[in-house]
């Protein structure tokens, strides 16, 4: 089973997103998309940002840089820096996962990423999240009233909660059965793991 | 052309050692290997190790060990961890840079990274290190007269000192022509890059 923790305000969560379905295409293995809150786990594991933890190493955030826009253009990916970076993405993450619960969390991926890094807004700016839910065909009503249910409130919390005691310490995390992966950069052995555990019969 | 700048004390720089040959064998590209001064890299640019860095983040310190041995088990890599880490390795890379000087670093290399990390030893203690290095075949006596020697010291830090200006904040580092990339897990990349730059006649 493949696994893909995400959270809408990592760059590289959406770069990651958009290069799952051609994995999925080569190995017929079909990721379930877990939401969490990256702030959360950024907290429960004392971790931070790349920006912010290369903020006073030039060459090191540099880098990073580079190596997204390879990524970009080396998989042909529509992507725009989002201008309101960091995005609190508590409203974001709990509309992922009212959607989840709802059945139409595809939708909603979809439409978080595209609304964060390809037609980049303020998202949480509670009136153009729902405007831009609307405009992908999301009742976004119905999700601004699920937002503050309890249900909603602790499957997210659980999940990153458990996202911590899992490992990770960021986005993108993959799990290919208990096999834990951090890191755009490593979906090539995301992809390996999968071939390996089919292979296997598991 | 392809380039690794490197320093005995790095663990992923050894390891990057032990997969070259075979990138080497498959490209017909041969590395030229640089040495600089890591303890001096971090300083100019403001970062540390990764052991300093994610030592009060738990999840992330103990994902690189698990890349680390994920990576030894892939290329089947004799690899243990040096007891004495972090060693100092000032006198094992002004004993490199006299090495290039005097046409001797490929004995040089090897035996540096076969006494850190496949039979770790002390290599900050003058003593150790000269018996290290005889009993590979080197002139011990002959390096460290020349490790003091001007030319020497100054074309360590002279590297070092390009290498920050070049982008680089720690080892393993490559170029291939001007295009720089960090870290073991992008040799692909390097590869990739070697190919492509060899195809266009560069």
């Amino acid at each position: 089973m493949a696994e893909f923790l995400f959270d809408f305000g990592s760059p590289n969560g959406y770069l990651a997103h958009r290069v799952i379905p051609q994995i999925e295409a080569r190995t017929g293995e079909k990721f379930t998309y877990t939401p969490i809150l990256l702030g959360g786990l950024f907290k429960l594991t004392n971790n931070q940002s790349p920006v912010m933890a290369y903020a006073n190493i030039p060459n090191k955030l540099a880098y990073e840089m580079l190596e997204l826009r390879r990524f970009v253009a080396k998989h042909g990916i529509a992507f725009q820096m989002n201008p309101f970076f960091p995005v609190n993405t508590l409203r974001l993450m709990r509309g992922a996962m009212a959607a989840a619960l709802d059945g139409v969390l595809p939708q909603y991926v979809e439409a978080g990423f595209h609304h964060m890094w390809e037609a980049p807004k303020k998202m949480d700016d509670p009136a153009v999240w729902a405007e831009a839910l609307t405009s992908s065909g999301l009742d976004a009503e119905r999700l601004a009233a699920r937002i503050g249910d309890d249900d909603v409130k602790a499957k997210l919390m659980a999940n990153t909660e458990a996202a911590a005691k899992r490992g990770a310490f960021g986005i993108p995390t993959f799990f290919v059965g208990d096999e834990m992966y951090f890191g755009k950069d490593r979906l090539g052995d995301v992809e390996d793991a999968i071939v390996r555990q089919r292979g296997a019969g598991a």
